[in-house]
């Protein structure tokens, strides 16, 4: 792998680990066994890795939302592949408030992340009701509650999971993926009914 | 007003306004135009005016709770009340995060009371069920997850909604309040169920 990507593997870890605020580029150079120099030459500073990485978890969201890859599953499976991209990236769900506060950059990149967001749910969900998958939401305020409710549980239950747990971690993502689907629920239809029920039904009570 | 308590009013609006990491004990002491000797004999440092602020926000959100004054108004009219404790310590929703991951006595008080809050749901919506306006929730996974969507969406939404907003603010905490006035609908009952259909008719589409 290239000294430039392993940065960026290393850092995501020790973003997730020990916050954005405590890890300093000389942190990420010392795990990496390189000096800091050579991580310089590769990224000029925290924001910049920072960046990179955000880019790459849209990436990797965008590929998980594309029509064909949708196609290809079930609305439970495709939940659980964003999941384990927001596993992957947490340290933006929990930090993002300060990060965007901090980098203006960030903050607009997240703004038009949003908006894209909001605009592949439209077509997500115009294909699962063509499939069958859904039910057809005929209100267009409750349509847009739906997709905000998602977005913001997907996009900030973390924090708040974390917050009254002892253990934080896998434990709160396994939460935040329930909630979505007891919130899509009540719109489910036929396969996607049963998978749902049969998910929250084997689902551990905490 | 004692400058006790005028330092913990002035704090509080430089702290929504500027956010808590761009404050110091000197702003606060230069916009009351008092000294910063002054003000370091009434607290030893920031950290002591957000936990002081933090039990202030506990303080009057139980007040609302309590079951005298829950018996005593509508459904929506305590949302509202809820809301407008949530705007005037909104810091907090924005922050809290990054401000427990510093300070751990303040994650503490949080954790508690957020046990709290689960405590005072349980017996709110018992309340409620018993005065015909919601009805009952026999599923009680079903029960716990609208508790915590309630307390999480409650709790985080202003960093979702801040951040695809051109203008922050009360557009924001009135999208959170249609949030959780959708997710009780379908558990409401009698004048409740026609106050929170009146609400969401009445609401401006975004």
């Amino acid at each position: 792998m290239k000294t430039k990507d392993r940065i960026l593997d290393v850092s995501v870890e020790l973003f997730n680990k020990n916050g954005v605020v405590a890890i300093t580029t000389n942190h990420i150079a010392k795990a990496m066994n390189i000096s800091p120099g050579n991580l310089y030459f590769h990224y000029d500073n925290k924001e910049e890795i920072i960046g990179e990485l955000f880019r790459r978890m849209c990436k990797e969201t965008y590929k998980i939302w594309s029509p064909k890859h949708i196609s290809s599953m079930s609305p439970i499976q495709f939940i659980e592949e964003n999941f384990d991209v927001y596993w992957k990236y947490r340290f933006f769900h929990r930090e993002m408030y300060a990060l965007r506060r901090k980098d203006p950059v960030l903050a607009k990149m997240w703004k038009n992340h949003m908006e894209k967001m909001m605009k592949l749910m439209k077509v997500l969900y115009r294909n699962w009701v063509a499939d069958g998958k859904m039910v057809q939401i005929k209100n267009d305020k409750e349509l847009l509650y739906v997709f905000e409710s998602l977005l913001a549980m997907a996009t900030t239950f973390l924090q708040f999971f974390e917050s009254t747990e002892k253990l934080a971690g896998k434990l709160s993502v396994h939460r935040g993926r329930t909630h979505l689907v007891r919130l899509l629920l009540p719109y489910s239809s036929g396969k996607s009914k049963d998978d749902f029920e049969k998910f929250l039904d084997s689902e551990v009570s905490i």
